[in-house]
């Protein structure tokens, strides 16, 4: 047999693998980024991602397409954009926001296609009738430190799942709460609640865990947080908070093993949003979009720590997961408006690479206060954000602002002292309407070419991709600020002559 | 016996007839403003409101608390601003407002103290567990067309409330869609819905309601609203639609009367927000917020057509309801906040006028797009405005863009033809960050002094009683846009330095 022979017959043995594969894990990290030996940072040690991304495909260009945890939680799970899923902020306290009550989410319709589900760690999205889940141990029933931090709370919580009697094929969903920061609601337990459970007097402890410590000075520090004692002993803190997580990945897909699902079971895991630092989480940037994305499907030919440069979307995740179980996409109306998923199945990149080359964003709040809806396209090298509600400063949310890396950036800032930013906090805050960037020239985005006349015309292409993209998804945003939407009328877009 | 013991034997039998009066119809109009005779205003018949008005005393100085319909609504059925009970914007459709699901609301606490509640017509707040009525007629069962504008069905709809064997006192709620505009949603029936029902081929006949019609030669065009034949005919459009909602009203208080309770029952009629002309709904402006009131009760000394000039809030709705059934004000907490109700029982001014003086206002959406949040206080002739987002101009909601006299008046600037108007386009849309006007002398709230320094004093001190109030209400926006609250720290505005 010649090596097209073997081939040909890797490939059926593949096939028919995933034919038989019928479960789906689904890892959230909570506000994680590319701090993983995974993405060439060496600094930290997290063998667990290691160990899944040997069997994963790695994917180097994925996004969210909404940097806030409510409103990524709610594409994630729905396929849909924040603006065509209803949940515009987050949905805690006095935020409160929701999808609209007709969406139909990926638990609803894995549910309704007989497939079990189940969600341990942090929801944080509604409403219930929206997102219902099987098995549900989640802030809403429980603390979101024991079952989002507790990484054997969450060990003994996957095994009770698995452990049923139930036949049908799974789908579990476990959204970490780690890394995320602390220092807005259990300051007792550090920055990061890095503290939580590692035995020291007062703080509890984690069997399972078996916490590591770096110092300031270990850390690398990217390119968007200032290189300074501040950031550094911050960035120090996350680290341990994401080898808990990292722990407790291993822990999770230890269980899974344990229950014999090792080979029929999708493995997928991802961030919500940027890490929680300046220019990260809340913007559009590529550090607040970009996002660790791992595949590990048994026996796909890329599955074997194989990297991808096609560009994927979170919105992806649904069709991707609707697509391993041979669920048709849904087709349906919410307010009178067609609802389709415009993201793509993930699965063919396992096979091979693929041509994508463009995603989208779309964010509106994040607390209720944070007013700042901006619009974006990457296409290739070249990421167009349309920022709205530009006039006003950038807002800042409550749990970055008590960070140390804020405080301090804020007090240097002040004290005209050096911030060893790439930016300055007034440039941060005070935006142009429109941003394009050449990433290829420019990786850290920081000169807008959105008036150059040299990148009029990909200026032009960008913005109607944009707009295309936001009349597909029904973003009732679509002809702010210049214009009022008016759908009976053609154009439906009616200008307000408000000479921004 | 003297004039005295008269006046003692009156006062006890007041008394005695509101110990004995036990029943609650509130009836509210959908942007309905000063258009009838009760407030001097003798181009349009109200004869029925005049009516009403005899047996009631007529509040000059009430406002709503926010210039909206759902908020509006909200802030009247819990007596919360919209920032404290969670419905920051309109409730239908992609906007999808909601108070939060721990307010207690009037027909909830009613309910639980053996009231029967009851509502007709446009509901327009959610959810539903917050806002229980035990009888419903909705635009969530029903055409909003027809328990809101058919005044026929609405004389139906009361009597079978009204016939019920139940003996519970009753808390009624007629809440007419008349006078709203009709423009964006039905345009069919003309821009007030003021040919629905009017017998004409295709427009249906309501049975009871005898339309009358005006030429626009016969409005009377008020201060804030352009003077030119489009306005003219939108103004004449709506007086036929006020004419409706008007005997719509009279055959309400003809069911009360048949059924036996014109006794014993405390009628309240108000509007939710400024009609919806330029500087009228949306805004808190004098006429955005200024509101008819007026509230009948049986016997009570000054229920015959006096007049007050104290100050009422429709934040006072709910506490005066609650005093007339005697239950106790709630105290509760919702995100571990105390809830107490800031407004006062309007029982009073009944019997005596009282020396009240101040309103407080709050808004943030109408729109979901439409974010421009905004604090007020009016002291005496003293209104304070608070823009927080004031760089971006102020917003134009969809139903109000399609009106004839907004198209005018957007038509005449362009074409820079004399708009007739007592402001400009471009000064309605870019407002200062704060607006102090004088009242006494400056009406039209055209001169803002928040810059005089010889009202320099008065404008510290309202803006301290604006503070107060957002602390004692827990407004999220109590720290922005300058900085950002952290509830743990002292003080808890944390500045920004974004150099606004």
């Amino acid at each position: 047999m010649g090596s097209q022979g073997v081939s040909a017959c890797v490939w059926l043995l593949c096939a028919v693998l995933v034919a038989d594969g019928k479960n789906v894990l689904l890892i959230i990290g909570d506000d994680a980024g590319f701090e993983s030996d995974v993405y060439n940072n060496t600094a930290i040690q997290t063998p667990h991602l290691r160990e899944l991304a040997k069997r994963s495909l790695i994917f180097k260009n994925a996004f969210t397409s909404v940097s806030s945890c409510s409103p990524s939680r709610g594409a994630i799970l729905t396929g849909l954009p924040q603006h065509q899923n209803g949940i515009y902020g987050l949905h805690q306290d006095v935020h409160h926001f929701n999808s609209f009550d007709d969406v139909r989410s990926l638990p609803l319709l894995l549910s309704q296609a007989g497939i079990r589900t189940g969600i341990i760690g942090k929801k944080h999205v509604g409403p219930e009738t929206v997102y219902p889940f099987d098995f549900a141990y989640t802030e809403e029933n429980s603390s979101v430190l024991q079952v989002g931090r507790n990484i054997t709370r969450i060990k003994l919580l996957v095994r009770k799942f698995l452990q049923s009697k139930d036949q049908r094929p799974f789908f579990l969903y476990v959204a970490f709460h780690d890394p995320h920061r602390c220092g807005h609601s259990q300051p007792q337990y550090g920055p990061f609640c890095e503290k939580f459970g590692n035995g020291e007097p007062g703080m509890g402890r984690i069997p399972d865990w078996t916490p590591q410590y770096y110092t300031p000075e270990q850390v690398q520090v990217p390119y968007f947080i200032p290189d300074t004692p501040s950031a550094r002993a911050d960035l120090a803190a996350q680290y341990t908070t994401i080898g808990r997580m990292d722990q407790g990945i291993g822990l999770v897909l230890d269980e899974l093993r344990s229950a014999g699902h090792d080979n029929d079971t999708l493995v997928i895991f991802s961030s919500d949003n940027g890490i929680p630092f300046p220019n990260g989480r809340t913007n559009l940037y590529w550090s607040g979009r970009a996002e660790p994305l791992l595949i590990s499907s048994p026996g796909q030919p890329r599955c074997r720590g194989e990297v991808s440069q096609s560009f994927a979307s979170l919105l992806d995740i649904t069709p991707t997961i609707l697509d391993w179980f041979s669920i048709p996409y849904p087709d349906y109306k919410v307010f009178g408006k067609s609802v389709t998923l415009t993201g793509k199945s993930l699965l063919p990149a396992l096979e091979a690479e693929q041509p994508w080359t463009t995603v989208y964003g779309s964010q509106s709040h994040h607390e209720i206060t944070m007013y700042y809806p901006m619009r974006s396209v990457q296409h290739m090298q070249y990421l167009l954000i349309h920022n709205l509600n530009f006039k006003m400063p950038f807002p800042i949310d409550q749990d970055f602002y008590v960070s140390p890396t804020f405080q301090d950036l804020l007090n240097r800032t002040i004290s005209g002292r050096p911030t060893n930013w790439f930016k300055t906090l007034h440039s941060y805050y005070l935006r142009d309407r429109w941003e394009l960037y050449d990433r290829s020239k420019d990786p850290s985005e920081v000169k807008n070419i959105a008036g150059d006349p040299g990148y009029h015309d990909l200026f032009l292409t960008m913005q109607e991709m944009l707009r295309k993209w936001q009349w597909e998804t029904s973003d009732p945003w679509i002809c702010a600020p210049d214009g009022v939407l008016e759908e009976k009328l053609d154009p439906p877009c009616r200008p307000l002559h408000n000479e921004l």
